[in-house]
């Protein structure tokens, strides 16, 4: 593909500095006296360029080139090298998780760039993104020695840490880990032997070691999640100078050749064939009861990388989005309906076009506020000293994760695919990078929990927990909301639409919930009920940011250089609202039907 | 990929011999006496056999070396050729136009087996399947001469045919066609003069000689598509002996590098670059008003292969399905909810699998009986001498065409994907078949005119056709079945639920007629009013067969061998019809909104 990254600023900007109060991020005691809202411009736009300039040329050796496997080493190209330098070196990646760095951006700040670099080549997201979280382990339960050791060089993104979690006959079932960590003499220290699958960045040559955090079972734990603890274990033992040293006994078996994400190593990775490869607890080993900290510990990195995995979507469609303008602006073909006798037109002036495109933009703009919002109450959960801020936090965080993940990757994919189509045969082409973006941006569904893990993790924990009291909190966020603003003059409509819709959704639940006594009923509707939620979400952040947009357009008037900008967000909501949210009606319909097709039918009948 | 068909026999027989009256076609003049129903199972059975034997293993050769392009030449795998003569050679391609072929097969029949010849290797399938269309054009529009020469050699496949429509400049707008053709002093015989684009096998090395279809304008011709004519352009001009001999100034300047059907070739073809290429007429030249009669031609083939497009969709969705089913049958992951301590299952056991099984198998038992009825009525429109059924036939084909187009292959990719998603990390590698599956089928939605075009068709021809009568005998049909069958014992449920939605659409066309005064509303909703198009029909053709096969239930009983085949229609009507035919209400709602933001919004909103 030709990589062109096309993504804007503009509503990056209006999300943090509009939107979201940023300043109750940055007065927090972690935060104060750094950045303030007056930085955060020249921040965004100054990791756009970089984003564009350095890192977005390495994309098509990515795709193009790939990753190659010789003799149990990965040779990534190396443009991929000198764009993972760009970005560690410019403090976008682990150096954010140093306690003490004055320079670590909040989350919502990062997050928000992470979108560019991202979209500049997602084959090596995986190579820098995990060195924040792997780093947050090692910070958040290692002990000084592992502090000491392994924190200064996954900051500066001199080494990358990698998460080790599926095996090949455990992926969704993580519970079914065979890896084994048997005690030594030494106190914390541990032999590993197992093999871990489709490991992002298991191998690679772009940082001189890798630190793997991988969950094994101390040998006499506990049997399922419950037993398993999360280890430490880097390719090369650090030396007394902290430097790579003897080789850990990890071997590379090989990496998968996949349709996107070429440059990506996914590989099997194995621990411990010679019975020499050292792993270092992190926290305590497994106690009398055999429970291991090992999925706590593993959780705290998974729920920043599902909320990436959703980002990456939103990050991709932007990228496809922004692209498809540009294309559907150049491109001429037919006459406008409107107006036949003025010639040939660009394709924008096209009602069909303006329709796909204002589904993706509408769609993109929630993802990216979903995203935002949650990283927005990440920051407070960890930084505020407001007790009812943090508290609200807790429940914004727990079901905002499993939505952010799979509904923005999921529907991605449908915006991206809408990008494609405005491209004609051109779509179907590696000349323009839209095809490579349909084909990369297949992979988010699928990893950090698929979606349907996401889902249960909805109906199943998040909807349920302390009784339904959390959701019912998050739900009467979006009813406060609607009920505060539901009268605002040129928006009737859409909130008459949308409190129909949230009456459905209420009814759809009071029904499903009556269904789920039976079992397997919830797992039948897990995904459409996150689907639904998702879509609600959605409309609730449109309406929201379509309102203080208005409020500019009042102030600002039709001549401002920002009107578009604002008209653009109004447009956002009301499509949206008027030709997305009647799909919660239609679910409800579903679970009135009340089918169980599905629970009934024997196997059989898919092997004919 | 490692190539595996798995496509399966069962319904195909099922469609053709339980539900089609095949007596009607086969006891018309043209097929009396050949085959007969009692002759099906052998020749469905037949082709799958030789789809998977010897197409199939074509496949990997087909996506992971591709076609190359050096000095003007393309270089096709050795195993397309092997697969494409086989294809020919065992009367599976251009020989079933042929009036005179004794076994030559109905439409209908021969498009049952496409299904695997598709699936089995999608990159060969242009080469092929473009030479019954451009037989029969020759056949239908050539005079004597151009007959004699071309179709004994398009009939055997020793030369394959191809269709040129589209230009650099002019894709979806094909009445903006600059290729020129120049009377010579010779009756019938142009000097062509242009470029054509995005034509599939336009130059490849697996046939002798390339008979090209191409669309040019006799000079001073009307504008536009009425002044286009239609040329015989073949590759060598035919010496007298009728073989290929004088190169008749066609050079291919390149191909296109796909993300999918890598081993078809996508050529930019260039015509006449020193004036001396010949292409000879088709009927007669344009007369006095301009007007040639190119488009009504080449409708005649794009019909067929606009099925074809769908049909695609179809093959590919089979295809995927069937492998998910065995690997879903395979992989051990969980427990199952209902019986979780039986120990860890096959994932065909959890629910969210089986939705997705679910939904990939009505939908595709959809999209085979829209596009095999669709052939049939072809079969019927072209050989039966009932003067009533003929007069049907037009109806079902007229209507029937775009939404198989489209909508058939929109779905196939929803089902694609959810057929890579039950592989989980698997589904993104290309270890799998899914992965190319999810590629190929990308292009269906593009070529053969665009889905939107497809939408526009249906909206602005097909149901405003007579004054909507064309349109109101296609959806009484729909109706008359339902009124007949509503009390069905077992299926009350089933028929209530869309009788609600026959009535929602009707509500919804009447509002959207209302709507459509307004310039550029059609354009806005085509696209949706063909999918809600494709819902009710797919949901009336799945409740039809779903009696015939309750019915063949009650007479065998639960222990018959094709007890599970028959369950399995049931199953489908009942999931499709209680979980999707809901979305219908849906657009009901969405018309009742009338958003008119994609027609209010200015085009600067998606620049920023």
């Amino acid at each position: 593909m030709s990589s062109k990254l096309m993504n804007s600023s503009r509503d990056q900007k209006f999300i943090l500095k509009e939107w979201l109060n940023m300043n109750k991020v940055f007065e927090t005691e972690r935060f104060k006296g750094g950045y303030s809202v007056d930085d955060l411009d020249f921040i965004v736009d100054n990791a756009l360029k970089g984003a564009k300039e350095v890192v977005a040329p390495s994309c098509e050796d990515s795709d193009e080139i790939g990753c190659k496997f010789e003799n149990g080493k990965v040779i990534t190209p190396e443009s991929s090298k000198d764009a993972y330098r760009f970005i560690v070196e410019n403090g976008f990646a682990g150096s954010n998780a140093d306690p003490d760095d004055p320079s670590a951006l909040p989350m919502s700040v990062l997050w928000t760039l992470n979108e560019y670099f991202i979209a500049a080549n997602p084959s090596i997201q995986t190579i820098w993104l995990a060195n924040t979280g792997s780093a947050g382990l090692i910070r958040d339960f290692g002990n000084d020695e592992l502090k000491n050791t392994y924190l200064p060089k996954l900051y500066s993104g001199e080494w990358a840490g990698t998460m080790d979690l599926t095996e090949p006959q455990a992926g969704s079932d993580v519970g079914d880990s065979t890896t084994r960590a048997i005690p030594t003499d030494e106190p914390g220290v541990y032999l590993i032997k197992g093999t871990k699958q489709f490991i992002s960045g298991g191998e690679q040559d772009i940082t001189e070691n890798i630190i793997h955090l991988a969950l094994a079972r101390v040998e006499g734990a506990a049997k399922g999640t419950k037993g398993l603890s999360l280890f430490v274990v880097p390719k090369y033992l650090p030396d007394a100078d902290g430097n790579p040293g003897e080789w850990n006994d990890i071997n590379c078996a090989g990496i998968e050749h996949k349709m996107g994400h070429r440059g990506a190593p996914t590989c099997v990775v194995n621990f411990g064939e010679e019975g020499t490869c050292k792993g270092f607890i992190l926290g305590n080993p497994p106690g009398e009861d055999g429970a291991g900290a090992g999925m706590m510990q593993m959780f705290r990195m998974m729920n920043e990388e599902r909320l990436m995995s959703g980002h990456s979507g939103c990050a991709l469609a932007a990228s496809a989005y922004h692209n498809a303008v540009e294309y559907a602006n150049e491109r001429i073909q037919g006459r406008q309906t409107t107006n036949p006798k003025a010639g040939r037109c660009n394709i924008i002036k096209h009602e069909d076009i303006k329709r796909m495109l204002m589904f993706q933009k509408s769609h993109i703009e929630a993802f990216r506020a979903m995203v935002i919002s949650t990283f927005w109450w990440m920051d407070i959960q960890h930084n505020s000293s407001d007790a009812d801020l943090v508290k609200k936090s807790r429940i914004f965080t727990e079901v905002n994760t499993p939505i952010v993940k799979a509904y923005c990757s999921d529907l991605a994919l449908q915006c991206i695919s809408e990008a494609l189509q405005i491209y004609g045969g051109y779509g179907f082409s590696e000349e323009y990078p839209v095809a490579e973006i349909y084909r990369d941006a297949r992979i988010y569904p699928i990893w950090e929990g698929t979606n349907y893990i996401q889902s249960l993790d909805l109906v199943g924990r998040k909807m349920t927990m302390k009784k339904g009291e959390v959701f019912g909190a998050w739900l009467k966020d979006i009813k406060d909301f609607v009920n505060a603003n539901k009268d605002e003059a040129g928006f009737e409509k859409e909130f008459a639409i949308y409190t129909d819709a949230m009456k459905k959704y209420d009814e759809t639940l009071k029904i499903l919930m009556a269904l789920f006594a039976t079992p397997g009923m919830a797992q039948q509707y897990a995904t459409r009920v996150l689907h639904a939620t998702g879509k609600l979400w959605a409309g609730k952040l449109l309406l929201e940011m379509a309102l203080i947009a208005q409020k500019k357009i009042d102030e600002l008037g039709k001549d401002h250089f920002d009107y578009a900008f604002y008209a653009g967000k109004v447009a956002s909501a009301r499509f949206f609202i008027k030709n997305i949210i009647p799909e919660i009606g239609a679910f409800l319909e579903v679970a009135k039907n009340a089918d169980t097709t599905v629970l009934e039918v024997e196997e059989e009948i898919f092997f004919v």
